[in-house]
């Protein structure tokens, strides 16, 4: 059931542009052999605590907590995305539409939308290299190109080492054609506890 | 006029935390001498376009362009924020409240959302230093310390060093005490042509 609520999410909406669509068609018969898995999207990271437990953290306020890259209600407007697993457990790759509330300069998506994909795609990466919760330390992120928003792009990321709770990452966003590299990025993901969340805020 | 409907945007509004309400009137005491100014914000590049020139790029269209930083609608839940210049021309400030909406792990802001406030706050300040169109080049940024969400956060950036058409900055994030140093980060801006913008993406 928790599955089922979490990937309603993300299935292909009216959202999703035609080249969209097509990619996300491609990267799922690619996955067919095993060698690529589909990670479940979420809306926010309490959905997967029972109901007890969010009452007590207080999940009822208004405007609850939301992942960030699911901030955008109207369909096709944000971030469109579905992130894969390679079977290695080393590498993601995250298909994205930049939807036109990512703009910065007119036309173009904003440099931090393109770091919000690219540190999600790593973030992912990382996760599933740690078996544990990860968090960002480092991103060193390069613009070659600007990214038109409408865009459907491929943002691919691998582990390059691994050192005690410290993961080292790599990633290279690119079209769907692999002709134009719009950014390339390092991270350094660091492994962490699990903590409680802070104290809420006085919102 | 066009100021007035661009700063109606910013206002203090029913989302904003009784910390960031009273870090925003102390900045715009400090600007009262001249040392300091408000930039004006707003929620679209196209909205400084004239209306003809709106129809004739297809704002029209649903769902429009819009700024990333502006793409919640909850008032509190995204971004809330304003930028100061100071006189010098080479330094920006950004105060802002960083909503549940920007989620990351949960309770802490994303990755991403940290690197969007940077970026945004370090290119404010590489325009105003170039005085024409900057893109981001190059953005580093080293995550210190989790950010709650709800949090007031300043952004705090200056030029470092300016060479023919590249703009090199620094920035740091701190909380409105000083006490915490969340990130720091150093970014390669460069001056661009005004270009027309891509041709619409087909969502």
């Amino acid at each position: 059931m928790e599955a089922a609520r979490v990937s309603d999410l993300a299935v292909p909406n009216t959202g999703w542009s035609a080249a969209m669509c097509e990619q996300f068609q491609r990267l799922l018969r690619r996955a067919a052999d095993g060698s690529w898995r589909r990670i479940p999207s979420y809306r926010r990271g309490l959905d997967y605590l029972p109901e007890v437990v969010q009452m007590a953290v207080g999940v009822v306020t208004r405007p609850g907590p939301r992942l960030f890259l699911r901030s955008v209600d109207e369909e096709g407007a944000g971030f469109e995305y579905a992130i894969f697993l390679h079977a290695s457990g080393h590498r993601t790759q995250c298909l994205c539409q930049l939807g036109p509330y990512l703009e910065g300069h007119h036309g173009f998506a904003h440099g931090g939308a393109i770091a919000t994909l690219i540190d999600s795609t790593v973030g992912t990466c990382a996760l599933a290299v740690a078996k544990a919760s990860v968090m960002t330390a480092k991103l060193s992120i390069s613009y070659l190109a600007p990214v038109p928003v409408g865009a459907v792009v491929v943002a691919d990321s691998r582990m390059e080492r691994h050192e005690g709770r410290k993961i080292f990452l790599s990633c290279h966003v690119r079209d769907t054609k692999r002709d134009t590299l719009y950014a390339e990025a390092t991270a350094l993901f660091i492994q962490v506890e699990d903590t409680k969340p802070p104290p809420a805020a006085s919102l």
